[in-house]
């Protein structure tokens, strides 16, 4: 089982093939310890590896030491064995020190060969790193998720966060595989954006007018503004050299002494506007009418960090078809749970020609794909998890690979959990038709009504956003979000409104202004389309996954109140 | 040569295997036209094709009309052949009308076939969108690209547009490839960053305080603060409450009588603190010690977007070996130039136990991959753009997929240079050691003098960053820059000095201070690794296989000085 597990290593054979990192001198760890063999097959082989100590250990009395070492390529340790002839161990045996090493691959005496197939006798240190264990920031013991969010940069050297690293990449790589292979284009929708879709409350703003005013404010002490007084001065001397001029003029004086006049008269008048110019800066964030005067940010408008690429993205699958967008989205809400970030990423098709059906169908077959890649592609990374954080990870990704989605409506959904209410079963909220699905309701659905991921469709029209398509009754939208054991809702899409009469009511009926959607009202304008899509909130596919608890965990910087590093 | 070129489709053979879209209910045009054979094999089949008409017109005096429908799958369009009898022809055929269709293929009249080798005779129309060509917003004629950065949402529809999208899909997923082929993890820098690497002045403020603002300005003015004789009011009813609770003490009252009186004075003091907080309610944005306090913004300090991932991706490669980020990057430069946006995407690979030796190759694989990767996969879109603005764009991919990259050292360029303007070539910035490369300089050395893509090295150490390695003359870094036609520089990367003492030096040596890099220290101070990387710029990698001339046509949603539409 372990063997079968280890991660997928191109082209390797069980000869004597080991991967070179093509730009860096070395061997990666992963192709001498990912082998069917453990690497077994490999001795007698000299080469290089490089990576950090994780556990060092001097022995027979100082002569020889083990070092465990680790280069990121899987979670892995090379045992690298070196004697006190090659160099002085000390030096290399604090956790943390970097070593780039030639080595010839040996088997271990006998007795040790149950824990290692294979290890590294060292001939020569290439380059040494070293670290002072007293001044290491990271203890070896009690190192908890939560103190290393104080080390964002020391934090990826953990096994821990080094294993959520290669997840993350496996599920981003698996994402752009997943929708190139369906023929779908990838999409970058803009990050500053000046469409405030959902609500400018939750929105970061983007701007230089702060810094624009700080720079003012330092001028204007350097160099005080003009008072009225210079004002009326310098327009003064405008008029009296512009009555010299005129004065020549009419006198018909000679053509040098007018245009020696018509020179000092120009300098006055550069002087008077340069003035004016200065008179006008005022300290602060620039205002008109009582507000802050925008024209005069970067963009000449107020601009947000984007919510959802959803709108923008329409635009190209209403030209493209089948498109999809992958990227940062922002939300400035004072949350401060373990489900919330600042900044996080969302993968958000968009497909032409596709109805709620489609929609379920792709993110069904989405999630399923990613669940399969992680089993044929992370294994190794997954066995650490269901060790040291969640014992199920693995039997969860294995059973949503292989299942078919459970299908709800809302209405039958709201009947289940009536259902449940009525058998005793307590949730915190009313359970009625009509109300947004609390996360209790969610994992009552997911985690113990069916045990297996289901997709609930057709919601009241009532809770959902303006875009989604009104069904034929009325009252509900085509609406899906797909739940998952572990954490509740991992998807929310729709069917879009592609009637531009239809879409337009429902901008007003919620008290949105027309103008903003003018260029999405467009799109229903002119050749308009039938199409769906969905977003899946990235990190919480690794929560998933992972089974890791707190969301600040699973991307490499998180961001919330408070927090920024780096 | 036009059939080898046609996309690369999974799975397809010369059988009669279409591509089904397999999330809507359509046969992807790309695999009926791309097809070695065309599509001719595909005669007799029933299929469903949606997509937008290019281009319609009546004949057979109206009793059936030609419509080119586009799906964009592929720069090719399918021709639908439909009668008046399945449906009024009129809604059609203007430009831009959607259509989801059934129909079968069928052979052209033979006098027709040397355009088109196959055509779908439409039996039932699925779906219509109509557009009223009166109202539409793109010419037929005469549609600049300039024109077009207005229409932002309806410039996917254009050939040119639509093209430059699968272009950069497929330089995007080449990227991916590339790297992940060669063991690099993905890693997701923050777009938001309190680390401000490159000075200030370029940088886009991310912040809450504005809208924050404006909330108190609007509560004033609603709900005016408390005066100061409130306050006073209300300190002398908390001071009147306090004696009352005392004095029933002293006097030993009855605990009822007590606990009344003490109820009373907590309600005082309650009122008290709500006005003391209002009181301290000042409109605009909150100050301290006649600066920003920024500790009341969301981050609880000041927040910019990103110029680069390049410091935060070192702190996993310092772990993991051989990480790259591609991500949004910005700078709030107010430059209006056609090389310029305020908000691109930049690829960055940062490699241990690598130096610029292994920087530069690395640099030089992944171009030439990203080359190789358009001939392979995007010839029929190269196409389309030799015939419409580059006639050699296809040229110049072969040219760099198939050449060994020249390596100039700095001072060899600089000898190159001045040779050639003692020979009589004009550049208008002199030329002599210790100058930053102008683009004429660069232009001068890939396209005049070598006419391939040139890597120069070993720069003056004056004119570079940092973090740059110091070489052993002490007078240059090791760092690198790929210059190719068309675009001049493509990639800027260096080896990193990864030696403590050397690279604080270095900060220190630039008048920067040392407190925001104590953690980027902190990678030399424990464990530090040799280590290099370098960016591409992603909107230039598309310039230069395109041979569009506008940073902001190669970009789906242009971001600039004025302007951030959408």
């Amino acid at each position: 089982m372990a063997e079968d597990g280890l991660p997928a290593v191109d082209k390797l054979t069980i000869s004597d093939t080991v991967e070179e990192a093509d730009f860096s001198q070395r061997v990666l760890i992963r192709s001498i310890l990912g082998r069917p063999d453990g690497g077994a097959g490999l001795a007698g082989r000299t080469l290089n590896v490089g990576g950090w100590v994780k556990k060092g250990r001097e022995q027979g009395k100082g002569s020889f030491a083990f070092l465990e070492l680790n280069d990121g390529s899987c979670p892995a340790n090379l045992q690298l064995i070196i004697y006190s002839d090659v160099a002085p161990l000390g030096q290399f045996t604090p956790t943390g020190t970097c070593l780039h090493v030639e080595g010839v691959l040996q088997m271990p005496p006998e007795d040790k060969q149950g824990k290692q197939s294979i290890e590294l006798k060292v001939l020569k240190v290439l380059d040494v790193g070293t670290v002072d264990p007293a001044k290491y920031p990271l203890p070896k013991t009690r190192l908890t998720l939560e103190f290393l969010r104080d080390y964002v940069h020391l934090r990826p050297r953990t096994n821990t966060i080094a294993a959520i690293a290669r997840i993350r990449n496996a599920l981003a790589y698996a994402t752009h595989t997943f929708f190139q292979k369906h023929g779908f284009l990838y999409v970058h929708t803009p990050i500053i954006t000046t469409s405030d879709c959902e609500g400018a409350g939750e929105m970061f703003q983007v701007t230089t007018l702060i810094n624009d005013a700080e720079k003012t404010e330092k001028e204007l002490i350097n160099n005080p503004p003009p008072s009225q007084e210079d004002l009326d001065l310098a327009k003064s001397v405008v008029k009296e050299k512009g009555e010299i001029v005129a004065k020549l003029k009419s006198d018909k004086a000679g053509k040098p002494e007018i245009t020696a006049a018509v020179a000092e008269l120009t300098k006055a008048k550069e002087n008077l506007s340069k003035l004016e110019e200065r008179f006008k800066l005022k300290p602060g964030i620039p205002k008109k009418d009582g507000k802050v005067d925008y024209g005069q940010d970067f963009f000449a408008r107020q601009a947000f960090l984007t919510v959802s690429g959803q709108l923008q993205v329409e635009t190209f699958a209403c030209a493209l078809s089948s498109v999809y967008t992958f990227g940062p989205t922002f939300r400035a809400e004072h949350s401060h749970t373990s489900r919330h970030l600042a900044e996080f990423w969302m993968v958000e098709p968009e497909i032409a020609f596709a109805d709620i059906e489609d929609d379920m169908k792709c993110a069904e077959a989405y999630v399923r794909f990613l669940c399969q890649w992680l089993l044929d592609n992370c294994l190794d990374d997954m066995e650490f998890m269901v060790e040291k954080f969640d014992k199920n990870a693995i039997k969860r990704l294995q059973m949503v690979a292989s299942t078919n989605f459970i299908r709800l409506s809302y209405t039958e959904a709201v009947t289940i959990l009536e259902d449940a209410v009525s058998k005793g079963h307590k949730f915190e909220n009313k359970v009625e038709w009509g109300i947004d699905l609390a996360s209790e309701h969610e994992k009552y659905l997911t985690e113990v009504k069916y045990e297996s991921p289901v997709i609930v469709y057709n919601y009241p029209k009532g809770i959902k956003a303006f875009y989604m398509k009104v069904n034929s009754d009325k009252k509900t939208v085509a609406a899906m979000d797909v739940l998952v054991p572990k954490v509740g809702e991992l998807i929310g899409g729709s069917q879009r409104e592609e009637n531009y009469e239809v879409i337009k009511e429902r901008i007003l009926e919620m008290g949105l202004p027309l103008e903003p959607y003018e260029w999405y009202l467009d799109l229903r304008r002119y050749g308009t389309v039938k199409h769906s899509g969905f977003g899946l909130g990235f990190e919480r596919m690794i929560l998933f996954a992972t089974g890791i608890d707190n969301i600040r965990d699973v991307i490499p910087f998180p961001r919330y109140p408070g927090r920024a590093d780096l």
